[in-house]
């Protein structure tokens, strides 16, 4: 995609605060590898491990990745302090992990003050992460553009799809 | 920035829902000039001229826009609407223009279905969309990453110097 | 029920935004049935298939109908982007299938901006949008109304029955 | 409108609950008057003036109106006590007068529980009110949906204008 | 109690808006019978049933009751209703039968308008509706004061035995 | 009222938790005067003077009060308190003072656990707590009992007044 | 630790409001356990029984305790009355058992008035309430200042080690 | 006040996110002196100036620091970054500065990850967040200990002195 970079090298990291949110987090990965963007994928705690979230935001755009998704709950600063530390756009997932559904997530994620933004998606959101991960890349990839372009096609025909096959009770 | 774009033609798109959120959006047109960024900016309402708002999206990418963002008040939903409209990055910016201080175009921005991300940042955070919006184009100009880089030192002086200038009276 | 509709020709179209809201919505479906309100279903998400729905809305005066139902969940757009196309009353009807258990949903659509009102009904409630689209078809079908009276006076009998039956037990 | 109504016989019934909601409640009085809906006013408050709130309920039909928009803040249950009383489709608007910015208004509309609907608008909404009532009412009178149909004509065209008349400043 | 109420004519009406709540204000019923208070038992919904709440709550001073409980779910208006038709304590307790888990509830009894005031108590408190209402009745009645002072009394010793007999392990 | 009470010894406790709140505790003070309830007031803070609440509290009863009303912000723990150290009725007045509104002292207030209720009136409602505590106190007082009879029936005619008093332009 | 302390006598008193708040406030004790940190532990309710709360704090200070802990649900009061009777700091720790998630718990535990602090740790953080404690203590404890540094250094490799293993799939 | 630190050498870090928080911090600073703990202030945000606030929080212990404070608004991340490189207690002072009312920054402060405590005070609690710092300081310190107590009894006796000064008027 660029020149500096091998091909299928790492465009995407995927950061989770805990390895507890893996399996939401897979969700995202697993839509970046429906693209065929390719990512790393990492654990990286804004409050117990910060030298690894520093220094992996420090190091990202050198390294060669375009976008960081950053998953998290609670007060959920893995996100924020990603972007401290980088000029990439990082996209920031709020997880439902505490008792207050996200709620507090969604909000230490998304009010982030001037100069630093993150990119908030809905709570649980990861597969929208990876999906608006793509649509940046897509602006200097003509080629995954036009799968993103396909792909809204395709939500579009199978929401046509489901409603054609409503069965005759659901139409009354 | 890209071969088919004249000089200076409009890179992202600032549309806000209402001519009352132009005050705010600003802000975020500033930031945009601050850093050289060309845009444009309109009103379309996702509710009160939705064929504005579609018309709006569905030819951004052609017009050679690369990222749009969208200001809205209430159940803001100007940013969901172009986004499912076009496959650029939307950002929403939820402002507070209701009496329950933004936290319903907060919800409504950024609890967007799987398939339709909006990259929503902090409610009134026009400034901070505009540097999303920054972030986002700097992947593809060197130029713009530099500015950014020397944005992101000068918000780290500016607060070592604010720290530095605290009166003695301050420091006890 | 008016000249130029045939009989049983829908009245009230109820619309969801994933085929996963249809559980809920055919509580709704049964409550038309029930009155005997004719009435037709279909999917149509706001956001991944817009032109669908709007095309939805802008046809539906000219196909007869009379009422639009749009149950959707997480940033509800779909109510709000039918009432932007259409002049029929359009029913909102919020449902809970986010983390935040449908406060969301509830300010994305109520919270519409001047001009473009959606009827809101409680989060989860279709079976009250059907009686709401059944009270406003009423205002010109004597039938319909007088089902509705017998309805409001059973929903009492059966309370006034269920207080009776309370066990002695029950009483002290 | 209907056989047995004279010339301007009010169609919709505007409730306030407290005299203190009547500049908000104007404004849907006068959204009213702009399409030619005739229309009366009054205060009855579901806690100071139960009776009355539900005799005004109980003969509003007899009465030849069409449409209820009760206007209520704090615990506002005037919405649901009419809706309580009648068949005719009940309006809310929940009014934000209490320290906490008609959130509680809002729940205690929007909430009703199955059976009794009350189709509720945004927080303040009352000039929505007025427009979803001539929405209802435009049903049987084609002359009042042409009106519907050109306002929402105007709106569109009203953004329009303002988006073209976004100064050369604001154009950057 | 007083001259003109024969022995175990109940004191204290407890109401629920709907069959579904029994569970839960059966507690109340087992507080008050534990404290030997004489209650009767209804169901009359605020909305389904708006004339019998009006009538019991009319009714409710001359035939001898002494304080309301009403329990409610949703827009839980079934107490200020009471509280409307009857100068007797309304004690409200607010139901979490909606996905919002009582927040709609609880606001919906508490926030009543100045004139006409409702006791809300916890969520769920259908318990501490009995105390209260038994605290009310105690000014009037020695031998039920004496009651809750030993209640009052068996509390602490309860919270103390158990203190005591915390496992050597949860010592530490 | 009792015999153990000499005329006009206070029978209502208004408390305070600070200096602060009294503006709006007077307007509780008022309603009872209009009642010609005899009441005392004092301040006493649940964490800044522990002993003097739970002195208050515990010499209640004896000095002939019969109900207490307390009205604090934030953290309200007053009402709580109070009514951890007596069996006399305690009216909880949540006040907004904090940047939440009154939220959280409503919460703080009104979410008593099992045992120990306090009865909640609305955030601000320090008028209604005293006609709640009339209410309670007028199960032995007719003459009192008369008196919210009467004022119940003055706050029917005043709400009649004004919707009659509405000018000819408010009605259109 | 200070010389009038025999060694292992408590130095810590962990503090929950009922004995069905154990399970979770054992994961506090543990991590105290763990730190080598002795401590003792009890219930004590602010409501239920004030009069052992109340002298559990004031005794506490002399008996050689540093820092209180103290956990509760609901309008959660313990730590707040606890923080009224002692200078030492008091750790809050709302629980989540009512309805509302720990929302309530949380403001009624951190929303303290001036003069009276309580250190507030997240809903359900018992075990962070013993980090919190044991980082209070190892100002005066150079031994339990470097476990606290050894946990530190822990947390972060852990995280390493997690991000280490995940799976080649993991790593797409 | 330990042998390694000079004189009036700083014992608390009051550190805030942006010099806009300086005047609520300065309450905080005020309530310090007050006690005679002698304390430094900076400036140091989370995300615009990361760096800063690392080094400060790793270089605050050495320094001889015993207790940081962090006051911040929006997604408040100061206070949790700082605790993320120290084992000193953090105090945070979640600010009201976002529309949200700092409901934003209390979650954003309170809710951390296990681990990492933070000791929250109320929403612009910057004064308990000083007396907070004071109390864990006092441990180690009997004159400060004193000052604490004197103040917990001047605290009650002011409540005291306010309560008998209520004009007749207030008292009936």
């Amino acid at each position: 995609m660029t020149a500096n970079n091998p091909p299928n090298a790492p465009l995407v990291g995927l950061v989770m605060g805990s390895e507890s949110d893996k399996p939401l987090m897979l969700e995202g990965a697993a839509a970046l590898e429906s693209l065929g963007v390719p990512y790393e994928m990492t654990i990286a705690s804004a409050h117990r491990s910060p030298e690894l979230a520093r220094a992996y935001a420090q190091s990202a755009k050198d390294r060669g990745l375009k976008v960081l998704i950053a998953g998290a709950g609670y007060a959920a600063h893995l996100a924020g302090v990603l972007a401290a530390y980088t000029i990439l756009p990082v996209i920031g997932v709020p997880l439902a992990s505490s008792p207050l559904s996200g709620l507090d997530s969604l909000l230490a994620t998304v009010m982030m003050p001037s100069g630093v933004p993150v990119a908030t998606v809905a709570i649980g959101g990861a597969k929208n992460a990876a999906y608006l991960a793509a649509q940046i890349l897509a602006l200097a990839d003509p080629v995954l553009a036009q799968k993103l372009i396909d792909y809204k096609a395709k939500l579009a025909q199978e929401v046509a799809a489901k409603a054609a096959s409503l069965s005759p009770r659901d139409h009354a």
